[in-house]
């Protein structure tokens, strides 16, 4: 990637997925991207004196002159663009042969290939977007479930920029305070009552660790939540799965894992997309063959976020049950869910009094056979995974690491402040202090950004973007 | 597929290809088209006052109101669209997901899915393309290489289309002067001479035949030509298929067949792609096991274009060279080519006299280590499978079996003609068989072409084109 003085080059990319369909684009930016079309392009105009916001139809030819295809150019004139600078996109027959062939003849002249993210950073450096809106770009593209597009769709449209540019405003207003006190501290004035100060700065701290604490939720959203059914043969495992993928086929995906072996099956209830491993029954066993699937059933236990033990409700349990429990419970991390789940509920006529008394929590009975259950335990399969649902969709929602981490370091300076104000440190320590609090909370939009932050952010883009 | 009377209602679909990309465009076509993003899209202006040919930023709402995206509307007004009715173009961020939540909420209202092709066949209906170009613009879709993309701009850019028109002027100009002379035959006028007439009828017979004569080509550079690389274990077919591989390796691809044991590799050689299958060695085996792979050698033998024999040059053939060689001849029909290729004439010092007296033709000698010969051969390959190549791109080039059957259903009756002229029959009958040949040939490019047969190119198409 380019150091970000030099954004003024034309470059560009095809902008549609790799594929056979209707239309492909190609998109070209920077002060070429206009004027060096009337080299290639033949309409009813030159495309140089064409206006902003126009769309034209012509041939475009290669450089031997050669018809490569009918095209419509759609120009848009600087400032008015997605990137800020001059943008024309070439919409041409789909087929990634055409469009191949039209950016081969773009780069034969003074233009060069969009890196990954390119346009997206030009966006953001001409304030087009703030840095949290482009990450959200990205993040719009890869939404494959309701819940991933719908936060992504939030953050794009600035909902968590308005947020941190209202939690600094609001750091501004008492920090200047302190900068003003600063002048007048000769004089013994008190500006702003200490108490006040330290319950506002407190006020933010607390708010701002309610939005960290939506990062784990947010995190399982946009990627999906881990989930590993576990049970012992005749459980009822196949069953749980058919039922559960049965009512929404027409969105189940099989996605292969690294290996072969490892088979994912893709789920989504209420818009929030689960990811269901696929495991080898665990238990005891001396064969050795048998060993090699049971080590993958045991590292997806430890990859979870729910775990799902499937017991047949039929049978009595016995010790073999209770061995099998211990077993999940030393793999997994505090952070996982252990769901018990007791099948067959239909022909178990007398539920085993000691199994609530022996599970502590998450403990839910269905029948697979006759469906007994099932909506219920799909309700408190989303309440375990994510035990905030239902405030989520109005609240604000963290799904970025580079967010979650800046916040918690702008909380760090805020609480520092408090124990300063608590301590009457002098005002300049304090004003640091809030100033400090500022700049990470800035990094989150892209004020004062690091240039290697900002290249990592936008290499993570498809080219074209 | 709807009857064509009824193309008035209002049509949407997904035109990019699925899959992650920086731009996603949703077509929609029809007397709704405009008016019904005034429910769904907020921008400066309201879309169903904006002019044609402009584009619009702003953002596209579902029913319940919420953002879905920030999208950028393309307007077309009839009759200057792509289809010739009013055309939108909804251009949001990338990823399927996005689109297809624009699409169902469209859906949601007076507008239907589209059938694949329905734009296309409302441009053809419209009078925008005829069904030669119509048919292109799915082959440019399609093209892969760059002779399979060559011929297809040149049709949608109306190449045959020009010169069946052209053959049908000159048959109307025939016809119409027979026909006129019908009014004059009681006064004994001759209005052409009957030699000149046969001339001009038996020219244009010619002509239509060369074109036909093409259609093997044509179809061999649009499908690809199957090629099967056949020889004993150590002739060298691995070095042989590394070497046209390698050299290329950036636009090679490995295809799997229908079943897993055919692999097939993808080679473009001057822009014309080869479709090489690598067979097992063929030999006599009593081996049963070994028997299954030589089947479907055998198989691959008799599905090729082109069978390379592969013999190691440096050893005296044998009985078994011959043999084999007698064996493929049997597989093989009359349109496959044979062509037998030497091997490791680096260390063969004396070629064998025999060999060129032996085989007729097609006779190569290369070296995989030295690479002497190679370069050489792969021209070759090309004049063996397209012996009109050089020709070809300056040439009419026909690949669709449609065409090809249309036109030779156009020769018999101008055949017939002929022989009436020269049997002295009535010039009603001559009219009547030059009027049958000019429907054939109108039914090429789209005139009286019955519907069910419009339906079936149509379906052809991908969905939003």
């Amino acid at each position: 990637m380019q150091t970000l003085r030099n954004y003024q080059d034309t470059i560009a990319a095809i902008a549609t997925p790799l594929g056979e369909g209707g239309i492909s684009v190609i998109r070209i930016c920077g002060n070429q991207s206009i004027s060096i079309l009337d080299s290639f392009f033949q309409g009813k105009k030159k495309i140089s004196t064409a206006k902003t916001h126009t769309l034209h139809y012509g041939k475009f030819y290669s450089d031997q002159n050669e018809l490569l295809d009918t095209v419509i150019i759609s120009i848009f004139r600087k400032p008015h663009s997605y990137t800020g600078n001059d943008v024309v996109e070439i919409s041409c027959h789909g087929g990634h042969y055409v469009a191949q062939k039209i950016l081969n003849t773009l780069l034969s002249k003074d233009i060069r290939m969009a890196d990954a993210g390119e346009f997206t950073l030009r966006a953001f450096i001409n304030n087009k977007l703030d840095l949290v809106q482009a990450e959200a770009v990205a993040d719009v593209v890869h939404a494959k479930n309701e819940s991933a597009y719908r936060s992504s769709i939030d953050q794009l449209n600035g909902k968590l920029s308005v947020f941190v540019n209202s939690i600094r405003q609001q750091i501004i207003e008492i920090c200047s305070i302190f900068e003003l006190q600063l002048d007048f501290s000769q004089e013994g004035l008190e500006l702003q009552n200490k108490n006040e100060s330290i319950e506002k700065i407190n006020s933010l701290v607390k708010t701002l660790e309610q939005v960290i604490a939506t990062f784990t939720s947010g995190k399982l959203i946009k990627e999906g939540i881990k989930v590993a059914i576990i049970g012992k043969p005749n459980a009822g495992k196949s069953s749980l799965l058919n039922i559960l993928l049965n009512e929404q086929r027409a969105i189940v995906s099989h996605i292969s894992g690294t290996t072969r072996d490892t088979i994912e099956e893709n789920l989504i209830i209420d818009g929030v997309l689960f990811r269901i491993t696929d495991t080898a029954g665990l238990r005891n066993t001396p064969d050795e063959i048998e060993q090699q699937g049971i080590e993958r059933a045991e590292s997806a236990i430890r990859n979870s976020d729910v775990v799902i033990l499937l017991i047949d409700a039929s049978h009595k349990q016995d010790q073999s049950d209770f061995e099998l429990s211990f077993r999940i419970k030393n793999l997994i991390s505090n952070q996982t869910h252990l769901i018990y789940l007791f099948n067959k509920c239909d022909i178990a006529n007398v539920r085993d009094p000691n199994i609530e008394a022996n599970f502590s929590k998450n403990v839910f009975f269905i029948s697979c056979k006759t469906k007994e259950g099932i909506e219920e335990f799909k309700k408190q399969l989303i309440q375990v995974a994510l035990p905030n649902y239902d405030s989520l969709s109005s609240g604000m929602l963290i799904n970025n690491l580079r967010h979650k981490n800046l916040l918690e370091k702008a909380s760090i300076p805020l609480n520092n402040a408090i124990i300063s104000l608590q301590s009457n440190i002098s005002e300049d320590f304090i004003a640091c202090d809030l100033r400090e609090a500022l700049d990470y909370l800035g990094e989150i939009i892209g004020i004062m950004t690091p240039e290697d932050i900002l290249n990592n952010i936008f290499s993570n883009f498809c080219i074209g973007k």
